[in-house]
């Protein structure tokens, strides 16, 4: 196995493609200490540029782009590895989300991953539990663009994390789109997001918490104005809320608004951040919010971080993989034997894998099964949904579209995964989990030691001898199994 | 409630359309006594004009419209609640069932379920057990023309049963497609039959049953061989099998075998139907599978007049709820909720609401939130998947697509479910659910008793004078909701 040496000296970096901003930071870590190198923030507001079809107009794209080309000027020399980009909200929900993570990758120079609410606020809350550390039971809040995420944790551990479909570019572009500040405009903005966060509302309940904190860029702007105009030492709280935005309603319009702290930036987009504010704090019993450091960005770099260490227990992911095998009721006996002669076959394959590849097949084994909780029929279809589409801690929804595709492509017609297999990386770890899951058909380890090898286009895989009458179905599988891949004209596949 | 009097003196009749055959079956019940009036049977093999594409031929169309126009003829004077058309295995397959089953139902005259496998095998056992009954625990076979169904149960009660993708006439096709009985023929049958059969190994096992029963026509078909040719007295063996299996290489082809009791049209698909009966025999091994009476369309007949009973608690779908309830785990309390209010709702609209549509919407809100197990964000898209394909005992394939269609539409835009909205029985289940699931939306039933009220096109939601500033949130809810009716300009919504 080839492997770069980490030196801790190096360079981590953490892209965050946000609906309001997107943001670049670069940092050193060492033991426990973080240490920021450089941080950019450039106000895209992607957001703002999705239409009523839910489509990202040109010129917000053309926005995105000339960010990201800049910062892609600034990873030059950063191993790949210790790179990584998400983005959040507005991608989540942008139909023409693949056209632009294409343009936006090339102009990068390294891969994008949208991740799903509930990752991103337990990201956040890795941000803020390793920066801002504590004992005390924590709620924390961020309110993005067009997304609010809550979590409730104590120490390192997120005990619940939820997100929500409100955010202040969101709702400052349905209820203050004309710039002019109403009171009966407040009251609208504030009972929509009301209904938005309600769900949230015995999860997150007052018992469960001795602090709150607020992270992201409307907490800390409306903190920084309530510090510079002397109402508060910085501290948010709802008379202090009030106060803001009454200033909002006399100035009766964003143009007109004076208040020390603000900057041009925030001023589109702060009166629907009050009222997300204001709501939340009234709503959850919230007598003062902090501002706090650690956002997402830094939660982006700890679990990269956390990833790469040498020994595997500490991947976020894997302790996932077990929620989600035990939520659907997994046979893990067999899901650990399909595990391991996958393993085994992509390792013949390829002697020298890349550990992360490694990983994804190993996972995809471990779920290939899920599906059987909804129906033995069509079973390989069913865990294919359930692993695209589950809350799945540490994971991008990218990894979990291919873990969902190799579940998909465990058995039967190749046709349905054909665009994938044109992905050498995916076409190896499709053939491996196929195999193992024939091999171990029987639900036990297969007799023996069949062996996979690779001469250009042409895969033999070796029976062992001893393989004698009983193994006979086994035979027919791997023989309908050779006639599958004839037809796909990807590869041969032969068995003797 | 308008209720027709069921005379126990009137018929029950039950079609089953099959990949071999058709059958129709009038019948009396009185009290456990099963009296048949009349049974026609007719050799469509549908399955057999199911091209290379999954395309049902024009041909075999017609083959199976004449049939049903006949069928239809002979169900003049029954009561519609007493008439249950089911199709199987060929029809769960071809791509172009909706066309097939559009014309079918106009010629047969009432409405056909396409039904799942593990439902087929339960209806099946459902007939058996009540023509045959005992208090042994056994296993009862169904080798049909596309599936094998197999059920473990002991008095009425199945404990198990699954479907297996292999039938008579599909293996026929496969192997002996040129009419031509060879040894390796046979092999090559039989090994495909194990290989499908396989995953039922450890489930039905020996020493689960006491007695074997094999019902359907290609068990009934070989016990009149061996009946008429004195080999056994009817009973099937592994020795008398392969003595039929001889016989038939020994003929050489399906045109030349001389087999008395064998009917013509059992001779294009008895080498299939021999493979797979001897396969199951070995495999599974049985020493001796008796012939039964009872099938799927006894079944069939006796679970519709349980239905049908005064008493909802002997419905199986009820059951079928509660296990979903608990498969996914759901908040039943939250469920129950729901369902009283949209009932509630529902009989506003519906003053002599149909039995059946107000158990559907009663299903539908037990299982609206079984979504939320997959992931909270966007539960009613996962909660319609899941119904949609869940193994759900008593409900065919078309009632859950119902249900699904409900819980995809219980929130969100109306354009999801916009092509079922044109059905009005359909619509007004949307709407009590919608309205039940914003009234319950804070997790408690809403105080006081809203009122819906219809006009024509336009409904009227009357609030409680009562609902002071804490129903802001449920108001605001309503108000999203009568612009969404708005929008879709199928009917107007007005909260007052």
């Amino acid at each position: 196995m080839t492997t770069r040496t980490l030196s801790s000296s190096q360079p981590w970096a953490a892209i965050d493609i946000g609906s309001n901003s997107f943001r670049l930071e670069l940092a050193r870590l060492s033991g426990e200490r973080y240490q920021r190198i450089s941080y950019i923030k450039e106000s895209v507001r992607l957001g703002a540029g999705l239409d009523a079809n839910g489509m990202l107009t040109e010129a917000a794209m053309q926005r995105g782009l000339d960010c990201l080309k800049g910062f892609g000027e600034q990873l030059t020399g950063i191993p790949p590895e210790r790179v990584r980009a998400v983005a959040t909200q507005t991608l989540r929900e942008a139909r023409n989300r693949n056209a632009f993570l294409e343009r936006a990758q090339a102009v990068l120079g390294h891969p994008i991953e949208v991740i799903a609410g509930r990752e991103e606020a337990r990201l956040i809350f890795a941000g803020v539990a390793r920066l801002q550390p504590s004992d005390k039971p924590r709620l924390v809040i961020d309110i993005g663009g067009r997304s609010t995420e809550m979590i409730l944790g104590r120490g390192r551990k997120p005990v619940l994390a939820e997100s929500f479909g409100v955010g202040s570019v969101g709702l400052s572009m349905r209820f203050f789109a004309d710039g002019r500040f109403t009171p009966e405009a407040f009251r609208a903005a504030q009972v929509a997001a009301g209904a938005e966060l309600e769900e949230g509302l015995t999860l997150f309940r007052r018992e469960l918490w001795q602090e709150a904190l607020g992270s992201s860029g409307t907490v800390g702007a409306v903190s920084q104005v309530l510090a510079a105009t002397g109402v508060t030492d910085g501290r948010v709280t709802p008379a202090a809320l009030r106060w803001c935005i009454e200033r909002c309603i006399e100035a009766g319009s964003q143009d007109k608004l004076q208040l020390a702290g603000l900057k041009d930036d925030r001023r589109p987009v702060v009166a629907g951040g009050l009222s997300i504010l204001y709501t939340l704090l009234v709503q959850f019993g919230i007598d003062e919010l902090l501002p706090t450091k650690g956002a997402l960005r830094q939660g982006v770099i700890f679990d990269l971080a956390e990833r790469l260490q040498p020994s595997a227990a500490r991947d976020p992911r894997a302790a996932s993989v077990a929620e989600l095998q035990s939520r659907f009721k997994v046979d893990t006996e067999q899901a650990d034997r399909v595990a391991a002669q996958a393993e085994k076959l992509y390792r013949q394959l390829n002697p020298e894998p890349l550990p992360e590849l490694l990983r994804e097949l190993r996972w995809a084994a471990a779920l290939h099964e899920t599906g059987m909780l909804v129906s033995h029929h069509d079973h390989h279809r069913h865990s294919a949904y359930l692993i695209g589409h589950a809350d799945a801690a540490g994971f991008s929804n990218n990894q979990l579209q291919r873990l969902a595709t190799l579940a998909l492509g465990q058995r039967g017609r190749l046709r349905k995964v054909e665009a994938q297999l044109s992905d050498a990386a995916v076409l190896d770890q499709i053939i491996a989990l196929r195999l193992a899951v024939i091999l171990c058909h029987a639900r036990r380890l297969p007799a023996g030691s069949p062996k996979l090898v690779r001469q250009g286009r042409q895969l033999t895989l070796h029976c062992p001898k001893a393989w004698a009458s009983e193994q006979a179905r086994t035979r027919f599988l791997l023989k309908e199994e050779a006639e599958a891949w004839g037809r796909s004209g990807v590869l041969e596949l032969m068995v003797v």
